[in-house]
């Protein structure tokens, strides 16, 4: 079977299918149906019928969606099933918060080690994963490259850490510095989360909402 | 002179402007010209233009841009002039990375107090924020009234505290909670900031990447 292109809209829109999925099965629900799907998502049927197909062909007429089997399906689309391997470069704040709260090894994502420069974090795993030095890292990635570095450092030394993840080989950034990284190749995918953007968006939105509450008196 | 209605793509985008301003700031630079901007955001120069106009008029033919001037004017669209306040309801490893990492005041954003459910926490004051017990919440909104809730609690309280924000009057959610809110009043601008559908986008694209990189053979 051809391989369907995926559209940047989709890959934006199918780890929320994921999600709800995975919600759907916890509570124990085994099937269900693309109008009951997309009333839970705040979509329309015909978005949810769509996107779906996409995905393959799931669904029976008149006995919906196997929850189970549409979760292998799209852990299939969003690369759960790569065994994809990545660093986390900076062990600080942020660094540990993503250790604590983000289930990576649930998701097929392998973290292989931390980088940091405090040598009060050398020795020791951190929900099971190594520290190394940041300066081990070049060496290291020439060893065991990753597919993912996960940058997770001050911005000061966002760009110099992403030119060493880029020169290993690394298929994608997952950016956290807040700096915007100036990659050599395009095809390396970056994901920036940029937390400033992100509350001022909000921020801008709310004056938005109060100005025309006030120009509708 | 009548206010123009900011669309939620230039919402978006806005923020960027404002940080790439500052970083020229930071740097010392005076002026530029829509053309180097453009360059620096990666964007064309008559989208640089057509964004600048909207926020008012500030170029001099020849003479680029004021990047004070700029600055000033895009805080003002972001609300940073509003003198927003914000609770932070969960003070666990998220919420403190946030209280550690992200200058609220700096950008005009009064953190009127940080709420957890942990003895150990209360009494203290992090980075000058004072913890309050989460049973606290609705009693301490409806005497001073929050702009802003930052919802950084753990997914399981997610909608109930996300209640008690919006009966208390909140503006805004900027929800980590990795739950979708379902709010009663659509006037709450929620910014969610799902890093499983971040990072899940970006394995998503990187699948996408090699697949067709396979069938290019």
């Amino acid at each position: 079977m051809k391989k369907k292109k995926v559209s940047n809209a989709a890959i934006r829109r199918i780890p929320r299918y994921y999600r709800h999925l995975e919600a759907l099965e916890r509570k124990g629900i085994a099937r269900i149906s693309s109008a009951k799907l997309a009333m839970r998502m705040g979509l329309t049927s015909s978005q949810i019928r769509h996107d779906l197909a996409s995905f393959g062909e799931f669904g029976q007429m008149g006995y919906g969606y196997s929850v189970s089997e549409l979760m292998k399906e799209v852990a299939g689309i969003l690369g759960m099933d790569n065994c994809y391997t990545a660093v986390l470069v900076g062990g600080g704040c942020l660094g540990q918060t993503l250790l604590a709260n983000f289930p990576f090894a649930r998701y097929g994502i392998h973290l292989s080690a931390v980088y940091d420069i405090a040598p009060g974090m050398m020795g020791k795993t951190p929900f099971g994963v190594a520290v190394r030095y940041v300066s081990d890292l070049e060496a290291d990635l020439a060893i065991k490259p990753a597919d993912i570095g996960i940058l997770t450092a001050p911005v000061g030394s966002a760009r110099e850490l992403a030119a060493i993840l880029e020169n290993s080989g690394v298929k994608g950034i997952w950016n956290f510095t807040n700096d915007e990284l100036k990659l050599k190749d395009p095809d390396i995918v970056v994901e920036d989360v940029h937390l400033f953007d992100s509350l001022f968006s909000l921020c801008c939105a709310i004056n938005e909402r109060d100005a025309r509450k006030v120009s509708n008196y």
